[in-house]
């Protein structure tokens, strides 16, 4: 077991998860915050030079998990593991957002998919060399069962649902 | 403060970080295995398919951070969120690797950047349409200052080095 802690808090225009986009290339119109404890503001040097980012979270409204789920973009269950299910053992979110800008301890980003509200535990750069494989194989999403981009309740708080 | 629970171990050919590629990408010829704990096997079905994964891991041998460190990459200081050192307040690693096969509890994955023991946190599908932005900007990265591709002992154990 291990204890992570927050270095800052995520703000976004999205109170609750239902209409919230399921990924950041779905809610590129929304924008928002990466506040962190201003003791880590030095950290975020040369970070504007990047376009983009990944946004490291912890999903803290997302409940219970199951090892079998059916995805946003599916209709029959998939792997938890083979899916971007928010409900999982840690439920450690990544998100790759589109830098606008830093002042002083704040990131701005474009591509909003995460709750108002959520803890933030790390920012790492996002490099196409290391991070971009245009061509990969995706399994179940290739197929697109599903055109969804906005959240229904399915991961909401609760019994766990899926 | 949130606790996380390793739901597995990797395996690979890396017992120090000295000589240990410095991101999955360089390498590609070294093979590694996500050993889960049996009672998370069921979470891995359907995952065969899709070309690549990230492994979220815990960077158990990382040490003291600091807020500015001379990356692998770099010959100068940068931010500690514009890097991907692999010491930072919450010790996370995003890796993304190539699936090679699942067979019951254990993912064998192409791409072993990782120390042999790390604990394992999540494992997500890699979906270009999310994950692949081929020509972002990199910032420090475009720069190109220095082209390591093995670690050397500078984030080793110990007092913070950078």
């Amino acid at each position: 077991m291990y204890e992570v802690t927050p270095i800052g808090t995520i703000r976004t225009p999205f109170g609750e998860q239902a209409g919230t986009p399921i990924q950041p290339g779905y809610g590129d119109e929304a924008h928002g915050e990466a506040v962190l404890d201003p003791a880590f503001a030095a950290g975020l040097a040369d970070l504007e030079r990047f376009e983009r980012a990944w946004l490291v979270t912890w999903l803290h409204k997302s409940g219970d998990y199951k090892l079998r789920v059916v995805p946003y973009r599916d209709t029959r269950e998939r792997g938890l593991f083979a899916t971007r299910a928010p409900r999982r053992p840690n439920p450690i979110g990544i998100s790759c957002v589109r830098v606008l800008g830093v002042e002083g301890n704040v990131l701005r980003f474009a591509g909003a998919d995460m709750l108002d509200g959520t803890p933030l535990l790390d920012i790492k750069p996002y490099s196409p060399r290391f991070d971009a494989f245009p061509d990969a194989r995706a399994g179940w999403l290739d197929d697109e069962a599903v055109d969804r981009r906005r959240a229904d309740g399915r991961f909401d708080e609760g019994p766990s649902g899926a």
